[in-house]
């Protein structure tokens, strides 16, 4: 299995990508890799350069370029190349660190929709942080793909999860609910009602009804679909409180003179496991379900066990088959590739 | 002036009401109060009836009822007739802790919209927490009055959150932003860039751009307009975030040891303070702003001392006339009372 890899993305690129995608050669003996990017800048980095190629490209698309302007001109970038390089069938998998429109455009123009998805979600692997739940996290989207949705979109975000959550994430019957602004039926507008009453009607989803943005990390469900819209207004002011509860905490540990310093060297223990905990990183990138090949979005700021963890969740996706699967129920008569033929 | 107060409304009705009304009551000689509920339950709590007039009512609107209905159909309800008291001119303004859906009904089909004004909006006044913020509070509207607006809406709620920043919080020339899901110009979706076009044009706004939901309490703006959808998304996300967080370091104190219990006692001062800052019942209660008179909702949960804040953030909206500026901006040629009639 082969993942074309974009080495030029990200705030710690090419160096924590590098070091991420070694460390992932070493653990998995199944996996090669393509570095695509200014060899110049990445070829130094390498240590060892079994089952990692260069592949040299000579133009890059920086965090803040219109992403499909970016990807119509911009040719020669890691990014469309990588992408290429997938829809060409040199690759199994893209993974970038870089511009997230820019890759969702390149998933979506470049690499191509299964046919019977309207559009792509972008798909979030969140920690449930609630004490004592079972399951350590969940699959939520649409993160952020799509500004506007449709009903039909959510019913597709549904299945894919569906897929999703039972091949990657092992979970058996996984259960679907809906985000909106209360936990009852008749909640929500209209879009939200109509969308509720579409995912009760279908026999093969577990839908569970409702789940209201207060409670996104309390493991109510295995899969939480959304608008694009309403998904990513919750997940930043779900990490955005987060971090500033965060700085709070620091500010006044580094104002509370000794007696808070000793406070915080007893409870460090308890900080570092929620600080795990809330770390998203080891969950993996953000996948764009319902393209035709892994297509993965690791955080700007991954660092090389973000990458790693990343390129751990594509090779999931790759040994599973799950996009193979999900291209065989939205569309049966597909002739589905084998996802080992690079391998 | 006079406030109509619900004494039924909220988990610790009628307990925390009377208490939180005498405490105020106490506190502004200039204030006078009609309870309405059932006096077998109210006026034994009532020690001193200085200013305190009990009114009777029979039914009760309860927490889970449908809003519109139980207004139209439960006229001897608590929150009926205080609204009624208020559309009649008995009393200047209206307190309830009880069901959401109905005040805002209540407010809207009996108090009644300013002229001019086409949806009222849910004002929440939120917390700022970044540490060394200069203001420590902000607007936030429509928190949650309206599933579905127009763009019209949420310009009539930059205006609305500007006279209630600038008179009831003292906020000179207060900067006002939009709930986006980026921070430029561009971004959002066909109707978020529309409102933020519309936004820009007016000379008489301080408008600022976008802020995004992840930074809702950095303080970025005075006042923060939004769609409900979207404001209520955010606030939920955000609220429950900070109880998440809250329950996650409680659950890991209470499994620590005595090495985390020694911790969290040496840091237990700046807990505190985080609390006290997070919580938003000292802000006072949330108005649905664009009603011809005040119409406040206290959280469900309130308890005495947030019925007290409520009140006092009553008393500075009929003091300062905010409500007859409002008016005055939207419908120049009405004939304002003067807020005082009753005191």
């Amino acid at each position: 299995m082969k993942i074309a890899v974009d080495a030029m993305g990200g705030d710690n690129a090419p160096q924590a990508v590098v070091e991420g995608v070694e460390a992932a050669r070493d653990l998995y003996p199944d996996l090669e890799f393509d570095l695509y990017g200014d060899p110049s800048k990445v070829e130094p980095l390498i240590n060892n350069s079994d089952r990692i190629r260069m592949i040299k490209t000579t133009e890059e698309i920086s965090m803040g370029e219109e992403p499909v302007r970016a990807i119509r001109h911009k040719k020669d970038s890691s990014i469309v190349r990588a992408a290429r390089a997938v829809k060409e069938g040199k690759a199994d998998a893209f993974l970038s660190a870089g511009n997230t429109g820019a890759i969702l455009a390149a998933g979506l123009f470049i690499v191509g929709r299964i046919k019977g998805i309207d559009r792509p979600g972008l798909t979030s692997i969140l920690p449930i942080t609630k004490p004592g739940a079972k399951r350590h996290n969940f699959v939520y989207l649409d993160s952020g793909a799509n500004a506007e949705s449709k009903e039909k979109n959510l019913v597709q975000y549904a299945y894919l999860g569906k897929f999703y959550a039972e091949q990657v994430l092992g979970v058996a019957n996984p259960r679907i609910a809906l985000l909106n602004n209360g936990a009852e039926e008749d909640k929500g507008d209209k879009f939200h009602k109509a969308v509720w009453q579409q995912l009760n009607a279908l026999d093969d989803l577990n839908f569970i009804g409702n789940v209201e943005s207060g409670d996104l990390l309390f493991g109510k469900a295995d899969i939480i679909v959304s608008d694009g819209w309403t998904a990513n207004a919750a997940l930043k002011a779900t990490e955005g409180t987060a971090k500033m509860i965060m700085s709070v905490l620091k500010d006044g540990i580094l104002h509370g003179g000794l007696r808070a310093k000793l406070g915080y060297l007893l409870l460090h223990p308890v900080f570092h496991r929620i600080g795990q905990k809330m770390n998203t990183s080891t969950y993996g990138g953000a996948v764009l379900l319902g393209l035709k090949a892994p297509v993965v979005k690791t955080h700007g700021a991954s660092d090389s066990v973000a990458v790693k963890s990343t390129i751990s969740q594509i090779r999931t996706m790759l040994k599973t088959g799950v996009i193979e699967k999900t291209v065989e129920f939205f569309d049966p008569e597909a002739k589905v590739d084998k996802p080992t033929k690079n391998a």
